[in-house]
């Protein structure tokens, strides 16, 4: 029988899960794929660090040492760095080699040109785990594609933010404190930046932009806020009025307008996001034949991942040579509206002055300096600009309106 | 360009849904296959009534015309009765044809035939639209099985009664009241029998089970219950204790032992299935690597459907002959056993008489002659074949425990 040699880039949480469930799962892989997996090198940093790896392995500190393997067909990338992970990825291209990778931030920075290197190479990229970890959102995205045509895709992607805001609603803690809980846990770093501000999910965003629309905005004019403006007592506010902060990367196209952002939001509870609790992802995908479908699961963790980087690895051995995620992109970079054109509604906190803009419509009083309004996104940022105090936050879900007018009528 | 000829067997809700999309979306198809889909045949049952199709096609209520037919490619069906459909498409596999159904009664009962007679044609066979309708159930499953070992799957898998159980909780409607309204709304036919008893989520769960498990239960041996039992009063009780009833199929197989189940549950409200309302389907899938996955969409309508069916179109044409779902069926009809050996939570209804076997704990009394009791499946069914007024219905959702004993303390 022979043999698919694999060599895997960086033995962290992602790598070591992948390497365990190669073994664990040998059997299984070996009956789909029709030969057997080995991994034939792995690739680490620190050569005193004390792992548990087969003697037959190279364990090496040198990406040369893996390019100059006589065998090598695929390559998995388990880094969290960009670069110089980038290059030992084109370089495994050029060899010939499919690559699996779960690094989303050098996948949002160097995606596009790898997946043009594979094509030109016959070989395939897998980036499952780049995204919402073992759920399979990549994968049903290209199965939508094959015919669907997509109109937005919604999802909490960030898992750290999201156990964060579900503490603090459930504990009744402040962010300070949900944010230690989550560092406790194990799920977020001692810098927890990435998460907290929105880039972890800005760079998936940009990911799943590129897959389902063959294009990505301009990086810089993409709204992205993170959740460390959410207090305790906005999120008390917003579970009176029966809604939940979620953050949500949020990427859709209409009439050739692609918008993106990745922010807090209120969701209501008709909205198949408002329970996703903890440090669960879900995304929520419209298009046009199926209308809408949600997946929801584990966004993170060894073993979830390293399902995801497994199915990467059946995907590229079955040898489909990258063509899709290569839409037309003859309108990337579209420019973004600043005024949206459609109104929507909004939490404003901090909005003690009533002289606004008549556009704007105050549709229920919360509490002392909080309303319901319904506008224009430019209007209410307008306003804001003529109030430092005001913060505001879109509600979404499709009930929210009748919820708001039933209780307006009360 | 070479053309691929498909023929449509039935022109009810799923077929025309399919013709017109294949029309509405020829580009996208031509794209992905690299070749031109082209509907060569319909086969109808009533010439007389009138139908939009186009000249080219033959349409005809003669199957022999059908396979007669110079080129055929793909036959998709979408009939409603089992016989003598399973006829039809056991004559197109041996011609040579690709096959696509979205006929669950017809598919449970004789889909290992038809994937066991495609594999020796090096055929295949397309049967994602036989469940949950527009979610992509199979094809997640087939791409889960690649690796994971899946332990469990449940599902809410008809949409009429989770409506009707919906609409009865919602708008404190009786049975019989809220099946009208689903009537009315075209969620249900005249003769609901086959969705309120729970043969169509019976038949889903046996194709589940099958691609799953590689086995399916004896069918005589599955518990099979419908909502019909289910009354307001019931709902109402439910909704206090912080549960809904949800008509529930799960398939489970833990040390050899295969459990199906399809039956109304109470659901608690960290369970992913109790906040799925309306016509809505989900189905969540424990597995043992990503564990569990929930999706959620659209389980039936002509547009999710035909989305199913064309992705089974990519999935067949890209001829990947069959070998899936057939996974070692050494153990099949294994016998399921009676005696449940795991305490569960159960709603006990129509308990007066509290001289009740002392294995069986009653922990809670919800109110006259309602209990939430503790206990094993078989104590429970002992207590009623005692007691003919006693109804009880298993609970589920992780954290019910804490919830009750919550309750209990207070």
């Amino acid at each position: 029988m022979s043999v698919i040699k694999v060599a895997i880039l960086g033995f962290g949480t992602v790598g070591e899960g992948f390497y365990r469930t190669i073994q664990s799962h040998a059997e299984e892989l070996t009956a789909v794929l029709g030969k057997k997996v080995e991994v034939a090198a792995i690739l680490i940093k620190n050569k005193q660090k004390e792992r548990d790896i087969n003697k037959d392995v190279l364990v090496t500190t040198e990406f040369t040492d893996i390019l100059n393997l006589p065998q090598l067909d695929v390559v998995v990338e388990a880094i969290v760095d960009k670069d110089p992970t980038y290059i030992f990825l084109k370089k495994a291209i050029e060899r010939g080699c499919h690559i699996i990778t779960a690094n989303k931030e050098m996948f949002a920075h160097y995606g596009q040109e790898l997946l043009e290197l594979a094509k030109e190479h016959h070989v395939s990229v897998g980036y499952e785990a780049t995204v919402a970890g073992g759920i399979p959102v990549i994968q049903t995205l290209r199965q939508l594609l094959n015919v669907n045509r997509v109109q937005q895709v919604q999802g909490i992607l960030n898992g750290t933010s999201n156990f964060i805001l579900t503490e603090m609603r459930e504990k009744k803690l402040s962010f300070a404190q949900a944010l230690r809980a989550a560092q406790e846990n194990g799920f977020a770093e001692a810098d927890p930046t990435n998460d907290v501000e929105g880039f972890d999910a800005f760079y998936k965003a940009m990911i799943l932009s590129r897959l389902a629309f063959g294009e990505e905005p301009n990086w810089h004019a993409v709204e992205r806020l993170g959740i460390t403006s959410i207090t305790r007592e906005l999120i008390d506010t917003a579970e009176r009025l029966g809604l939940r902060f979620k953050h949500i990367a949020s990427i859709s196209k209409s009439s050739h307008q692609l918008k993106v952002s990745v922010k807090p939001v209120l969701v209501g509870n008709e909205h198949p996001l408002y329970h996703v609790e903890g440090v669960q992802n879900a995304v929520n995908i419209s298009s046009d034949i199926v209308g809408q479908i949600t997946l929801q699961g584990p966004g993170a963790g060894m073993y979830p991942t390293a399902s995801a980087v497994i199915e990467d690895l059946v995907y590229v051995c079955q040898n489909r040579p990258e063509s899709q995620g290569l839409l037309s992109t003859s309108e990337t970079n579209t420019a973004i509206s600043d005024l949206e054109q459609k109104e929507e509604n909004w939490l404003l906190a901090g909005l003690f002055n009533n002289a606004i803009d008549p556009s704007i419509k105050l549709i229920e009083h919360v509490e002392d300096g909080t309303w319901i309004a319904k506008g224009k996104k430019g209007e209410i940022e307008a306003l804001s600009t003529q109030n430092n105090e005001l913060i505001f936050f879109p509600i979404i879900g499709e009930y929210e309106k009748e919820q708001i007018s039933a209780r307006v009528a009360l």
